[in-house]
Formats: structure tokens, sequence, C-alpha cells
């Protein structure tokens, strides 16, 4: 699998937030796939509760915008982004590492973000 | 180990290789840890040999430029850089994922990059 290929995934993540359509997620995982977002929190394991995931997610409409250049190495793509909602100025900070089995599809997501690196929110998670 | 605590040992990290000391990554690894850099190659275990690859990694004297906030997650910190080299326009860009054992060290670190984020190099590494 090239850089460019892992790039194209990470791209489709990120436009499945844009549209904000939780099912095209099923392109990009695989069947058993394996989200911790944020690292330390009970995983999303299989296509279906990731999906439920991503839709829960996305009912606050987050857009992401890309920070910098997508790193990759071995079977792994790393990114940095801001997670913001239109209309306010809360914005979440997170790096995320993909991994990809050989079918190319994503089998684990892992999220780094702290509540210091939540900005905005009404609530200060970081008390 | 509180979020500015691991991002303290971020920037003691860059401080080191400012300071072109590879000495002080002492202060920051665990005796056992492990460094994977980049993700895919074999990785330098235990302290000393850590020392010897950061002494041989500082040889060109990089300079580290944190590119965007640290994030932190459950033992973990993950942040986005640009590998430097003064007088050259030649620059790596790199994600590095930090953890941390109990008492406070750095006990694996794993770097994400490909010749793909390697720019200005004089050879084409991507070719």
């Amino acid at each position: 699998m090239t850089h460019d290929e892992k790039a194209a995934a990470v791209h489709a993540y990120i436009a499945a937030f844009a549209a904000n359509d939780p099912e095209a997620v099923r392109q990009i995982f695989s069947a058993g796939a394996r989200v911790e977002d944020p690292v330390g929190s009970p995983a999303h394991v299989g296509i279906e509760a990731i999906v439920e995931f991503y839709t829960r997610s996305m009912a606050m409409k987050p857009k992401l915008q890309l920070e910098g250049p997508i790193r990759t190495a071995a079977n792994s793509a790393a990114f940095a982004f801001s997670v913001v909602f239109e209309g306010t100025d809360m914005a979440v900070e997170v790096i995320d590492i993909f991994e990809f089995d050989e079918e190319g599809k994503v089998s684990s997501m892992r999220a780094y973000f702290a509540p210091e690196n939540m900005k905005g929110f009404p609530q200060d998670w970081s008390a």
C-alpha cells in the first residue's frame, strides 16, 4: 500500500465528516476493525459498532480540518487535525493513527486528545 | 501523569535536540524503553541503544519544530513536528507517539514518516 493510497483513505475519512455520512465509513474500515477514540476509552469493535459510533459522533455535524501533511510509515498513517463545529467556537485538537490491513482497509484507529485539547466548550472539561 | 507533565517530557525531548545533547535523553526514556523510528524499522531497545541511536541521529544537528499543540490521551502523547537542518532546505515531517510508564518516563516512542515526508533532500527518497 503506497503513501498516496494511505493518504487517500485519510481524505475519504475527512470527506465522510464533510458529507455528514456515517455510512461512508463502511468503505474505509475493515469488518473487524477497532476504533479507540480517545485512546484509553473502551474500543468500538466491528463495523456495525463503528458505524453506530460515527452516527452518534456526527450528530453535532463536526468537520475535520487537516493540520499539516499526512505522515505514513509501514502499514500506518498519522495525521493531525482539528474537529470544528460550524457556527460555534468549539474545537478539538486531535492526532489519529490509522493501521491498514492487507486489503487497504483501516483495521485500527486510535485518536489522541485530552480535555486540554478541547477548546471553547461551554463546560471546562479540563477542570 | 497530567497532560502538562506529558507535554513537559515532549519539550525536554525537543530541547535535547536544540542543545544537540544525546545524553539528555537518559532523563526522558526508561531503562528498558523501545524506540521505533520510523515505524516498521528495527527497534532500538534499552537506554544504551537509544542513546547510541540519538548520538548518531544528532550528528547532522537536526532541530525539531513543533507543529501545533501536543495531544495527550491515557498514558500517551502525540505531536507533529518538522525536523530541520540548519543551513539547508531539508526537512522531515514527522508525528511521534510517546507512551509513558508509571514513573513518568517514556517507555515507547514510535515515529511516523515516509520518504514522501522528506523534503529537499539531495536524493529523491520517494523514487
